[in-house]
């Protein structure tokens, strides 16, 4: 029985997988469950989704609602952070102002800015004014942070409050595609994975007690092209499809070993993204997640699964665990409560400070890992190191990348965004970028971040 | 009495300095100086040269030579290495094949490539001989390393041998320049330098006990654009000028520390590079040292000097005192030596790894840095931070540079060469980055690098 608050309850989809997976947590039951969110609106949905979801599923939670975030977080033991501040409108405008200077599909996370970047300074001030009002309401409480950019988010909360703060992501679990695709059973697969949130490499991958990876390197050589011509590549899902895509597989050639889930979008060489027909050829017939048709593929399966979360909303005598059958999520957030509020043992891929377990890293830079969750609390597993082609070229840039976003962020320094803008290969002067930049904190919703960056 | 082996002293304006200083300190009078080079006829000139400058100042010196290195290595106490492998011939070779493919000036080194980068091959190769035959036949000398690019190799020598090498460079006596143009009495100005070697910043700048960098800026608010127009910029040598160029205040700007001595141009952010033009705009009319103007101003000057060591070998009834008046040439070699061997405590400008001396860098990369050089040894004094955005836009990227220059080295990895190349805002595609690897590989004074990197 803890206290658990979600701070941005109204990011439906989350919330509902959250309150599915609590109700079929036995062990959580009894708890009290705070949702937060600005939008009224949106509160009352995820309200009557959730209590509805209990009662069907006869589960014993205290769910309420607040619009006020410091009584969200008292008493709180954890908290939840899946805040998308400002949504995506300000992101998608900010895109197309980089497209007038040179940038396709935006500045920032290569082709995308809503990681880190640019676009990183509305989450990192929420984030860290959240992290302080803890520090007051609730200073023991877990802040398990889902909303991105967690490298950069959970790196700032650890180095600038005292919160025990956690990243929580499912892009690991891209593995089981591997392993699918392979056609080995699921069941006897052995993995490990690590590196920086969507940065992670898989670091160990074993079949029935043996290496793998002959396994993966057999289907490079003698199935993927094959695999890259059949329907199951060219009419799937973007974010389902890259796992396997021509672009992981250069990237394995490339960094020695194969990089799992968003890293392929997210920290994949600048010159798989110079244009769709690029992007195309390295992502499949999508251009992967971020290009302009992969992404309007899911920002319209993203409006579907809202409708349809409308639709269940408003016809009260809808069966949710017809929709929902309640079984886990497969999110780790509730494991991760349960483990550490009922001392279960589990190993959980989690965000947390480095002390050493990746060689050549700094104890305060967060990385992705598996851990082992238990009532006293989370330990990293050492990895060790990674090989030195695959630190040297993307997790070092990718470090230095966070903590210049870092730096910028905390001292309000916009020559820094400038010149985190010349490393762009498409920046063609510094008068461009700069004036980039002046652009982009012009917009009315960057009034805050332009007095900040001065 | 030490000593001395000169590795390399065919480089003869190096050699007659260092015999030049040897003859102007007594207490290293009596020393043994071994004069090692393939080169019989640069050895003999240099022989030649240095006796009569030691008869001219009676000074007391055994001078030999060998083309032999391991007897040049026997029983020294200091080993000097100038060395240039392969001469300049085959780097203005491959300047000339990457401007084909579209680099103005070549690759590495932003554009210059004789520092660092990808020649750096035939430079590394030789130190980690010289090192491990050092280890054979002197281990307890010091290696005193000149030749280029200091940085990476004294970095691999410290880190892959027993040898304790300190890298030695003159780049930081730029301040002095900048004294002279503030109008400053040069007794009375105070420096601290740190960085990495030609990656050098005044962390402080003191005049008569206060602060300086109030009369710098004042310098660069109401007299620069004068300067600029001065007969002394307009006309200097460009690596005279370089030290208060527009480039060095543009620098001092982005970065919040003075830029001194090559740092101006070798860690010049890449857009002040990108043509002639540019390049006049920030260094000046030549634009800057390694423009194809400045650099021929370089080797002509080159070629003027050595003429005249032609001439005056040939003429043995020249006055060589008269030509280089027996006082200290500045260079700090000789005093290091002094210091070490006759216990005279002294404050030099050295080259050793950082332990803690500036923050935020690891223990095993070399940094150069104000140490205390007596008959203990060599003690760097403690810098502490350099400013932020410094670090992360300059420091950090020049390291990162250094790791991945060692990686492609110690693995020989021909991928890393082509990976180093994409960073480069000039590169195209992959595929151009490839070729252009392996054309200059392919080249005849490539063939064992080319066997090296695979």
């Amino acid at each position: 029985m803890v206290n658990i608050s979600i701070i941005g309850a109204g990011s439906v989809v989350f919330s509902t997988s959250f309150i599915r997976d609590l109700c079929v947590t036995k062990s959580l039951w009894g708890s009290k469950i705070t949702l937060m969110d600005i939008s009224k609106e949106r509160l009352n949905m995820v309200h009557n989704l959730a209590v509805r979801y209990m009662r069907e599923t006869k589960a014993d939670l205290k769910i309420r609602t607040t619009m006020n975030r410091k009584e969200a977080l008292e008493d709180a033991e954890f908290v939840l952070c899946t805040v998308k501040v400002g949504g995506y409108q300000p992101m998608e405008m900010e895109r197309k102002i980089a497209e007038r200077y040179g940038y396709y599909r935006g500045i920032g996370d290569r082709v995308c800015d809503y990681y880190g970047g640019f676009g990183a300074y509305h989450q990192l001030r929420f984030f860290l004014d959240l992290a302080r009002d803890m520090e007051d309401a609730c200073p023991d409480a877990w802040l398990i942070e889902t909303a991105n950019p967690v490298f950069e988010g959970t790196t700032l909360i650890s180095r600038e409050t005292k919160i025990k703060v956690i990243g929580v992501c499912h892009g690991h679990f891209g593995y089981k595609k591997i392993a699918k695709t392979l056609g080995l059973r699921l069941e006897e697969v052995g993995v490990e994975i690590a590196g920086f949130n969507h940065c992670v490499w898989m670091t160990h991958f074993l079949y029935r007690g043996g290496d793998a990876y002959p396994l993966l390197d057999e289907w490079i050589e003698k199935k993927s092209k094959k695999y890259w011509e059949s329907k199951e590549f060219l009419e799937g899902l973007p974010w389902e499809t890259e796992q396997m895509s021509p672009a992981a597989v250069d990237m394995y050639r490339q960094f020695g070993l194969f990089p799992i889930g968003d890293t392929i979008r997210s920290v994949s060489p600048w010159w798989y993204h110079v244009n769709l027909a690029t992007k195309k050829k390295w992502f499949g017939p999508t251009g992967g997640f971020d290009s302009e048709i992969g992404w309007s593929i899911y920002l319209k399966r993203r409006e579907k699964k809202l409708k349809r979360m409308q639709r269940l909303y408003e016809d009260s005598s809808a069966s949710l665990t017809k929709e929902f059958p309640p079984v886990m999520s497969g999110e780790q957030h509730i494991p991760l409560i349960d483990s550490i509020a009922n001392d279960k043992e589990r190993i959980l891929q989690l965000n947390i400070p480095n002390r050493g377990a990746i060689s050549g890293i700094p104890d305060d830079v967060v990385v992705e890992i598996p851990t082992v969750v238990s009532g006293r609390g989370i330990r990293g597993i050492q990895v060790g190191a990674l090989p030195k082609r695959l630190m040297m070229y993307v997790m070092i840039p990718r470090m230095l990348r966070m903590e210049r976003i870092l730096q910028a962020f905390t001292e309000g320094d916009r020559k820094s965004l400038v010149l985190m803008l010349m490393d762009d290969p498409r920046t063609e002067s510094y008068e461009k970028a700069e004036a980039l930049v002046d652009e982009l904190l012009a917009q009315p919703w960057n009034t805050e971040a332009a007095h900040h960056y001065r």
